[in-house]
């Protein structure tokens, strides 16, 4: 029984510093908010490292370290891929992030290349574009490294990307614009500029679910028909196994029964 | 460099439906709030089971299932142990969860051993008492199977257990009815009188990190003594070493110098 059909399974979210923040329980983290969906189900691995460009990210991954931290797991069932907010810095004012567009797209490419060497070819990799940007200023020198139409070309470049290796892609970019109002303007999914506030974290959990739910079913968690609740065992899903008994599977007059079938005999 | 002193830790949440639910993003969860104090350091993994008693716990260890998902990992650096809301329930109104007080107590000290006997002896185990419970009741009969008084007898319990094993106790019984007040009584820490509400979320995962700061300072990581920042590259800590380098150690015209000692030789 402990072979990777019955292990629980694993999503590993791989990005930069909106990754790495992602497991805010202060702000509602996009993270945590999946860990909390495949509860008793999947390990969500936070792979998220700030600051850093895909440039980067594959520098570390090609290091020992990198291999380890990224790669050695089994049973992985979902990885996500989160980068361009500091890619898409404009080259003048922040040469030190910014990766030209062209090299994004092949690094998106490579990454989505090694997901599927170490994890197999079955994978099922998410792309996810940046949020859109608002006026995120260097704090020393007060210019505008990122912004609005530079974020919107590397989203616009992902999903081109997506289409071209016929994989998902969250276009959080659009997304959270067309979802702007009078009374819930895009820039409040930000915290300063750049990062995500609780409503963005929120909008990206969300978000992430409903395009799981949508494109890749076998995968989703169905909440109870009758009551909605997902932490109860009337909750199903097709693909993402449960770990251990239901509570109230488990007959206590009687435990061992339940639990028995668990060991190889 | 893929040694276990190198690699990424673990930190491992064993419990019940109060460490399930431990990573609620809308509600502030606690085990979120340990994942986001040690990104880049370790990943946290929920294994609590909802509507299960420490007898089901070990019931589920000992089978081949349950020793692969809560036993075989590596570079393990914490485990939490988190049980009682449901041990504690009343005899006669809820056989179904109740353990003697006893049982429990030779329940703790088995996991325990059980955590040094995989983890290695020097692992750290922190106990977690159970929360105090407000008028918690069965949905179909409306009688008090869960009260304060027999959730305070667990805590006690366990606080005893710890000081007999010499491990670390947070007492949250005791700890949420002593920061009661009038503005802030310890009823609003709870959603239903039994789980976590997102201010009780918060009080744990904040005495969690007290308790580590000052019992286990060579796990603590402390945040920039200027800026109070635990995102950036100026928190520290002792032996919860960090993955990759931060950013602002890399050089964007040299990004693999950076990188190279991450590989060995």
């Amino acid at each position: 029984m402990s072979s990777t059909n019955t292990k629980r399974g694993k999503i590993i979210l791989f990005g930069d510093s909106i990754t790495q923040m992602s497991f805010s329980a202060a702000d509602c983290g996009w993270g945590a908010w999946i860990a909390d969906r495949y509860q008793r189900r999947a390990d969500v691995l936070n792979r998220g490292f700030s600051g850093y460009n895909s440039d980067w990210f594959l520098k570390f991954a090609a290091t020992d370290e990198g291999q380890a931290d990224l790669f050695d797991h089994d049973n992985v069932k979902i990885v996500t891929v989160f980068f361009g907010a500091n890619d898409a810095s404009d080259l003048t004012l922040n040469p030190r992030h910014h990766v030209p567009l062209e090299r994004y797209k092949s690094n998106m490419k490579e990454i989505a290349s090694l997901a599927r060497g170490n994890f197999g070819e079955d994978i099922n990799i998410i792309f996810i574009a940046p949020p859109p940007k608002d006026k995120y200023k260097d704090k020393a020198t007060g210019k505008l490294e990122r912004t609005l139409e530079l974020s919107g070309q590397y989203a616009k470049a992902l999903t081109e990307v997506a289409k071209e290796l016929e994989l998902p892609c969250l276009d959080v970019w659009s997304k959270m614009q067309d979802s702007s109002s009078s009374t819930k303007p895009w820039q409040e999914y930000l915290s300063d500029g750049l990062h995500l506030s609780a409503a963005g974290n929120k909008f990206v959990g969300e978000a992430l679910i409903d395009l799981i739910d949508d494109l890749l079913p076998e995968l989703a968690v169905t909440p109870c028909t009758y009551t909605g609740n997902i932490n109860s065992s009337s909750r199903s899903s097709i693909s993402m196994r449960r770990i251990a008994p239901w509570h109230d599977e488990i007959d206590h007059s009687n435990p061992e029964k339940s639990f028995r079938n668990l060991s190889l005999e």
